[in-house]
């Protein structure tokens, strides 16, 4: 069934609902003191890795329960798949993918990056996705009609901006010590040699900065796809683009991600990037 | 002449008016198209780094500019060093230290962690200042009688946390790839190999974490004397120390620092940061 105007509408409109429920259980506990549960413990991982260090905090799994309550509530059909209480009717039509605290580590040093991630599948194709930052009072959504910032109560349409090739791009990753193999930090290095400026510990909010035309590239390994699937919708509605390092798409495991708001650049890159892929 | 408990309130609300200033000139700019001038170019200096890459916006003087017009109103008799229009007498009793915009490339970047630093030196010494984030609309202030934040109208007490030692430590860097030179690199590796958690691309942003107790530790290299001097009063008034790669006091040069809220992991950390010192 393809997925009609007005209905679309009403979901662009009800992922605003969800950003709010979302904010109001997150907002409060932002800066508070609040124990912290390392998932990574006792599996005798190496200190300080994506994998080692995610902790959950009472937030997290507090916005994400809240999250699924409205969508229980005003669409029951719909499946949902989260970090933090797995996956509900995976195969259905519409299927939300949730990460209400993108950026842990961000959220636990203080810092106001850290980032909701809501995503909606049609048909098990990414249609819908917005990149919240409450602290902040932004949100960025993005679907194929387009993409737009939320602040304020007021919304502008927002754009990925042209960039001729990679000595004019911004480009970002969040650390490429932790989370990139040696390979992997190789090729980042030749990447950021040959780009303009390069930024760090964005997480996915470099990937809004993409969809808004302030960044040109964002370059990640070792992705979980609800790291990625709310900006997906967001970067193409905004008229850039999220390959593999083959260039491929990303499919719905994750892994190696380039998102880039111009072609140009991209193919500059992968040119270093796919010598890594996995 | 000692500094009256009344003269430095009068300068502590002073600093107030001057981020507001400040932020007046810098809000309209922020994720607007500017033009950028690069102070490296002709140089002949690597791309990417501190030295080559320190753009300068329209932003940046004009926030300067009016920070400098009201303390020649108010207080004519100040001295000010800023990074763009110089030293204008350094040696006054008291003297301004501004760098409206620390960050420069994060706020190219469309992210929110730029930030506004004023300092003021009395008789040559470090006693009162302000790390500001206007669109986040935060400004932590401190000086010897203690330190807060100001945001949204509302002021609130902030203070340093405990750390017992440096396995517990939240730690920051801005870019260890571009602010450290090979051996510092490997000092900050090794510090970072004993830290619970890691964050990067904080700028001063992270010496306001440190002095709220959100973070523990921040270590950098090659700063100006305006990237450090606003920090010192904020992190000693929220309890914290600020030192050089040998434990000892941040010269009015800049270089390496290390900025910690607990005496114990700064020690253990100056065990690696010392080897590497210059």
């Amino acid at each position: 069934m393809t997925l009609s105007a007005d209905r679309l509408a009403a979901l662009d409109a009800f992922i605003l609902d969800l950003n709010r429920a979302s904010a109001d259980v997150i907002l409060p506990l932002f800066r508070a003191d609040h124990g912290l549960e390392d998932k990574g413990a006792g599996k005798n991982l190496p200190r300080d890795t994506h994998a080692a260090f995610d902790p959950v905090t009472e937030a997290d799994r507090g916005a994400e329960a809240a999250i699924r309550a409205l969508i229980a509530q005003r669409f029951p059909d719909h499946g949902v798949i989260g970090e933090e209480y797995g996956e509900d009717r995976p195969d259905a039509e519409f299927v939300w993918v949730l990460d209400p605290i993108d950026g842990t580590r961000a959220f636990i040093a203080g810092l106001p990056l850290w980032t909701t991630l809501i995503g909606l599948r049609h048909e098990g194709r990414p249609v819908l996705g917005s990149i919240g930052q409450p602290y902040v009072n932004e949100i960025f959504i993005g679907h194929a009609g387009g993409a737009r910032l939320v602040s304020g109560g007021e919304a502008r349409p927002i754009r990925v901006r042209e960039c001729a090739n990679i000595n004019d791009a911004v480009i970002a990753t969040t650390d490429p010590d932790a989370c990139f193999d040696g390979a992997e930090r190789g090729a980042w290095l030749q990447v950021r040699a040959a780009a303009k400026l390069a930024r760090l510990g964005c997480d996915a909010y470099a990937y809004a900065m993409v969809a808004m035309g302030k960044m040109d590239m964002v370059i990640e390994a070792g992705l979980k796809s609800w790291d990625i699937e709310a900006a997906i919708p967001l970067i193409e509605g905004a008229g850039g683009m999220v390959t593999n390092w083959r260039g491929e798409p990303v499919g719905p495991n994750g892994g190696q991600m380039v998102i880039s708001g111009d072609r140009r650049p991209l193919d500059e890159a992968l040119v270093s990037l796919r010598r890594s892929a996995k």
